[in-house]
């Protein structure tokens, strides 16, 4: 497996899933008092970019990147609907995306899968940040 | 590679990629005539489920096939937009779910990829039957 990731460029889905593995265990072997991260709000880090988001504390966040960690180390599709509401929103918007032939649909969710994956490393390594700053320590 | 792939269970990303990929091979393996293809419609194998692709002949859908069984096997996410008209369509029905959090995107990207792949490895074992029909060898 070493090999063949070594003749994958910066685009691979595969890496762009162990980059956000890496991402989240230096983010549980740096923040050693997850605690301090409640009522932090993660306004502060990540600009309001994500509206429903801002309604949690860095704690939460902290939380969820290792929720989809693991899920991303078993590489298991969930079966149960835990973000519900979220996912029945997001199932709606895909109804006019049937139509569509697969290929483009292939594209698409291989797409989006990715730059989730970058923007979740992003935020995974911004949280790791803002404790180190919330300790005072310089990076 | 082997060992941690044993303990996935069926709905494994990695699996529904490989199980596509097997799939490809069965159908170059078995088709030697692709030819034959030509000029067959792919309502006739898919009840016209795809709207778009039902202009299309099962010799374009043979070509599509192996194109996706590439990316697969590469791992590359697409940077190049030669679906485009769809992924436009496909773009502007994503709008809306920008707002949503990232483990809901996280977890619609991955079933749908899942499912994609599903729905793939299907089309390609029908074609493969179908072209056994057409030279007249039973299954």
């Amino acid at each position: 497996m070493q090999s063949a990731e070594a003749k994958f460029n910066r685009n691979s889905l595969l890496l762009a899933l162990r980059r956000y593995s890496s991402a989240v265990r230096d983010m549980e072997h740096t923040i050693l008092l997850p605690s301090l991260l409640r009522d932090v709000p993660t306004d502060e880090v990540w600009d309001c970019e994500a509206r429903e988001e801002s309604s949690k504390d860095l704690y939460e966040s902290y939380l969820m990147f290792k929720t989809i960690r693991t899920m991303v180390e078993s590489g298991l599709v969930p079966l149960d609907d835990h973000k519900a509401k979220s996912n029945t929103t997001l199932s709606k918007n895909m109804e006019p995306l049937l139509d569509a032939d697969p290929e483009a649909l292939f594209h698409f969710h291989l797409r989006g899968l990715f730059s989730v994956m970058s923007n979740l490393t992003k935020k995974t390594q911004s949280l790791t940040d803002k404790y180190m700053d919330i300790i005072g320590v310089a990076k």
